[in-house]
């Protein structure tokens, strides 16, 4: 009987891919220009440069048996395009995004903050399990919510 | 000498996608059409909707030192394209596929049942280790066996 | 003198691209049901199938002086979601879409009648050059409003 | 004779691919703050916004006989990667680009000046056909040299 | 009413995209082997090296009333993969492929000697148009048929 | 405080993407050409094939408070471009690569061989945690450093 061999409660993993072009320039304020330049290399330029984002939001969770959804995805698509992506969509990472207040705009650095304004937002059951953030095609980072 | 720095039985994932195009409908059969309709939105039209799904199989092992092989992939594509694509591709994903019957077709409930009916082909000393499965190039559910 | 050699008036092409998802069945009403199998294979199936179609709308014109733009393409976006791809996403070409009423939904049908909605769409001064749809990854149709 | 039927002389396409990050700001300098945010909406942001430029370069000839090659496409790489791209990547379209000065950094824009740059660049026998540059994954323009 | 808008015959574009893999060396067997290397570089190493190729075959014709098909393209990619994909798989273009025998295997060579082999299979009505060949994601080659 | 709710060492994932074309034969020494080509079919063909493989780097660490960084990306690119990519791109890997001697040259066997050529490369603090090897768009390899 297939019910028997499968798991009551299987735990499944569900990810939305959102999309975002912002400006930023990485640039540590405590430095001296020539520093900046001589540690950053071009992502340093004054004038800011861009990147088209790609962000993928990984939730985890048991599919509810009425839905067969672990949580509707258009619903997590609506939540985190009007709470998150908004104020970085056509934004400018140093200067625009309160979030990011104090920060060195560095993948690295987004992607923590990243996923401390998404967890908040999750209902109840639902986890976050990874964020993964790809600056270009070719550069991805990713974070899990682990401590070193 | 570089063999003994290397692990004797290194283990390896390999990966293999598969491409399919189906019909749905996201329906729960116990609810009016107003509630379905309500709960699900445009997922539930009844004329149904369809996607090119994507499904992406790992298995792991250790490689065979005659052939290099965690698997000859070449046998895992013919294997699951026979025994499980067949029976996908092409089809209505609510009314055509024997082992769904019952089942809300959503991408969770696919992505579990697909586990039961892939993991009992995988010869010995091959484990099915993830299966990922994309409904659109932004929506991508996984599922690792686990029990929540 | 840069300007001199520039052309006064360039003609420059910009492209958008959309996504809807749908489900269809190749059938042709005036045949028996064993003709249709015999003719359009799998792609016939009762309960029909379906894809994440990709539409790309190509316009040309002018860049204006002012705005740089041939023509907004946030603009174009909005017109043509809300125009035409609402009309096919999440629906069933077979029975859902008046534009296609006693047409079979292949490809190519759809590509020609698709031109015939977005032509009166677009503002004076740009013109619609070519259309775009890919039913998978792997297969691609266009249409440039000629005749044979 | 397969040589009898095979043009003497057949003109070939190739095509290269390069890719920059820069920002951009669109904004019309004769127009007040308050016109530039009615027109441009989100793009004409003051802090910017930016972008993972690709630009697809066509040029087209007749392959030579010593070497098969319209051109050794890592020479044209190399041409334009130092001649081109080196003044776009990581770099701000507003302020930093000399071939840029005094215009709109619409795509539009964008493409017919690197029209400009490209063409000198080319060796004699090969011909610049297409320029394709998206801005996104979803937006691209195109420019062939064309007048209206 | 519809069809006095539509074109009576309207005349639309299909693709299919095959996919293949091969090893090559660009060699001019005339030259010493200081002269290739001087002139192809590592593209003339002598082990060779090897690309993933991905071939688009593009036809076009009227879509026929009964079907709404230009060519059934299950059908076209059957008979390419049979007559022509099958003869460069998993082979050595500069050794293994008799279409290319006595020609340096550049991509530009091996587009015209492709055309000449896809032309004659197509059935009457249906014409090739534009044949593309990627030998990377960022190096694609076209051709048309044209003689320069 | 935002502060008081992040975690003071957070671990961050970085990946980058590098591209070479290879040709291989899959073969082994041991066997006769009729065994070879019964166990690897068309992979065994004398002349070799080829592909465009596609290798991802994932390392871990903490962001350096200085420069929000893991390790400088472009760092990470030029010391795996230069010690370890120069060594396969445009190569046989049959024939060319001193790390490979001796083995079948596999994904399997490949990616294993990375590992070790890799790691020894990484400074202080920054972890190897993954490699990624495509040697077709649908055909991947993973390795962990994991023994079975």
């Amino acid at each position: 009987m297939e019910k028997a061999i499968r798991p009551m409660r299987p735990k499944v993993y569900a990810s939305r891919r959102f999309h975002f072009s912002a400006a930023h320039r990485v640039y540590n304020p405590a430095w001296s220009d020539e520093k900046n330049a001589e540690v950053f290399g071009p992502c340093s330029h004054p004038g800011g440069h861009g990147h088209n984002y790609e962000l993928e939001v990984t939730i985890a969770g048991v599919p509810h048996p009425d839905t067969g959804y672990v949580m509707d995805i258009s619903h997590l698509r609506q939540l985190i395009e009007e709470r998150v992506i908004k104020q970085l969509d056509h934004r400018n990472l140093n200067t625009d995004v309160p979030f990011l207040a104090g920060q060195i705009p560095s993948s690295e650095n987004l992607i923590v903050a990243l996923w401390h304004q998404i967890q908040p937002l999750l209902p109840e059951g639902v986890e976050l399990v990874e964020l993964r953030l790809w600056e270009t095609p070719r550069n991805c980072f990713a974070y899990y919510g682990e401590k070193a």
